[in-house]
């Protein structure tokens, strides 16, 4: 697999910076910005510039170097201030893909393990370094996740994916669609319907380009067409990615997936979550205390810069929601698959080396 | 209920011509359009300016008048060979909303009951007493649609609908909404979720719009969001309008409404169609007969000016689906309630008088 584009490139050392492919401006143009400092990677965040729970956490990790690029030259107890600072600036930036708060923590514990020991100046380059190995891990993790699904798919098989787990929302390869990726390379032909994803369609802007750009066999229906096409027998595997994994197996993702779900339940389709490890969250014992994430009412009503509903009209406009944990088949990581999904057998995952 | 526009609107006798409300420009704007002969009716058919089952009907039996404006000065065979030609533009103008084809058949017995018996001119102005006819029989019919429905609803309930079956869909009142201005009428709060209704946006700009001027408590959703929504406890019935029913039950309406049914199912919550008797399509066995129209593609990748799909992607873009009559909890008419929902229960509320 090959792309003439990355969703985040870091350039230079430790006082480089982040060029994030814009993804609010794809499909119709493929830009990069440029983030010179955590303010400017946070509004990427919030603003989805950069999206997809791995790419958050990747993004977060570069944001905390940038962050501390300006404490270099200040004594030890600054550069932890300016750390906490920058920390709590990057975990509110979206409160839901639980990735970006596991980068951060684990950004935190390596400047913690190295306090006392070097200037500010090697701590900042050991964050960078381990900025660069979350990102690369990632990558590994990615291709891992598609390995092993792959082997739940078969050839000529239709798939239906919601919003974009792709390459796009991790460092590449993605999560679903590295499933469909590897399933694609081992020559199986697949039939992938991508669900535009209301309301910011990441599925018709961004699942679709990457799908199309590999090469790989696409429609792209509105998310209400899912489960006529479910109905028609179209659809053999339901595969999505997740923002945030709580101990018993139920997911928060895009909104939408849970229907999705209790379609593919309906029809006697297999649903998929494909995620790495750092999306489980064992502080979270159910989907009910991962917080949901509504973002603005003009998303819906002014979404594609015309005015689609009526001036002061209420609208509910959730992020995300939460699949319960019997409606899915099987949880795809990058240490294999996960079924059924239940407190033990997440549990007996996590406790192998993720 | 009293409003200040009218979906559709017969200005002067015999020779004048049809406004209707153009339906493609709310909630911006609220203007009309003339449709002075049947092709700028059959226009205005295509690219949904009028639409809704019902009022396509009464814009039909309106555009055979108008199409026969030109007929009333030559002899009999000439004006019923120009009757068959208008007849066939306006019935390939849609093909699933079988309301259409009833004001059709109904507008060509008619004329048929008066051959030989009376020169054009006094044909032609007894078919546009015909439309007058449908058109004002739809105003009771929806009023007794709404007046039966109501006692499904009680005071305080949410209520979900999905794209428009409202005034804007009939020739006032509506369908489904008509079932909710009838039991806000009686003084019951609902709170009504409205589909935003993918790609055109019937929910957000038009059910929104008419359930916002009569004053009730109306939130907008993304439709993938239905899901979520009915699992939070929030929506206990789900009512939706029709284009067509099979004999068996089986109910054709804009795409989504499967789906919806599915999930109503899912969540123990009743989900009700509210229809005319005209709706019902006893040539159709059952749903798998209803022939399911395709709109353009551009419809979801340009649906709102701006590109949101990359060019040259797949898509697939059904209008409608089919919802089996088993998830149908009860059907809404003019002569009240129909369940359960099966082939002998329709068959007798078919032989009262519709």
């Amino acid at each position: 697999m090959s792309t003439d584009w990355q969703t985040l490139r870091w350039i230079g050392g430790p006082a480089g910076h982040l060029m994030l492919l814009d993804q609010t401006r794809l499909p119709v143009a493929c830009q990069e910005v440029a983030c010179q400092d955590v303010e400017s990677l946070r509004e990427a965040i919030v603003s989805l510039r950069v999206r997809g729970a791995p790419a958050i956490g990747i993004a977060a990790a570069y944001g905390i170097v940038l962050g501390l690029q300006t404490a270099v030259g200040g004594d030890e107890p600054a550069f932890f201030a300016r750390l906490e600072q920058v920390c709590q600036r990057l975990l509110s930036s979206r409160p839901t893909a639980v990735n970006l708060a596991w980068a951060v923590d684990r950004m935190r514990l390596r400047a913690g393990s190295l306090r006392g020991q070097c200037p500010p100046t090697e701590l900042h380059a050991a964050l960078w370094a381990e900025a660069r190995a979350i990102h690369e891990e990632d990558r590994q993790i990615c291709r891992a996740i598609g390995g092993h699904g792959a082997t739940l798919l078969r050839d000529g098989m239709g798939v239906l994916t919601h919003c974009n787990a792709g390459g796009l929302a991790t460092s590449e390869y993605g999560t679903a669609l590295a499933v469909i990726y590897a399933a694609h390379a081992e020559g199986k032909h697949l039939r992938v319907f991508a669900d535009e994803t209301r309301p910011l369609l990441q599925g018709a802007r961004l699942t679709a380009w990457e799908l199309q750009q590999h090469g790989i066999d696409t429609t792209v229906i509105c998310d209400s067409a899912a489960a006529h096409v479910m109905r028609a027998g179209l659809v053999q595997a339901v595969i999505t990615g997740a923002d945030r994994i709580a101990a018993n197996g139920d997911t928060a993702n895009k909104i939408g997936t849970y229907g999705l779900a209790q379609l593919a339940r309906a029809h006697r389709c297999p649903f998929y979550v494909a995620a790495p490890c750092s999306t489980f969250d064992l502080d979270a014992p159910t989907g009910a205390a991962i917080p949901i994430e509504c973002r603005d009412a003009r998303e819906v009503t002014h979404g594609f810069g015309l005015q689609t509903a009526p001036e002061g009209i209420r609208v509910y406009n959730p992020a995300f929601d939460v699949t319960p944990a019997e409606l899915i088949t099987a949880f795809i990581t990058q240490h294999g698959i996960v079924t059924p999904v239940d407190a033990p057998h997440i549990a007996a995952l996590l406790t192998r080396e993720c």
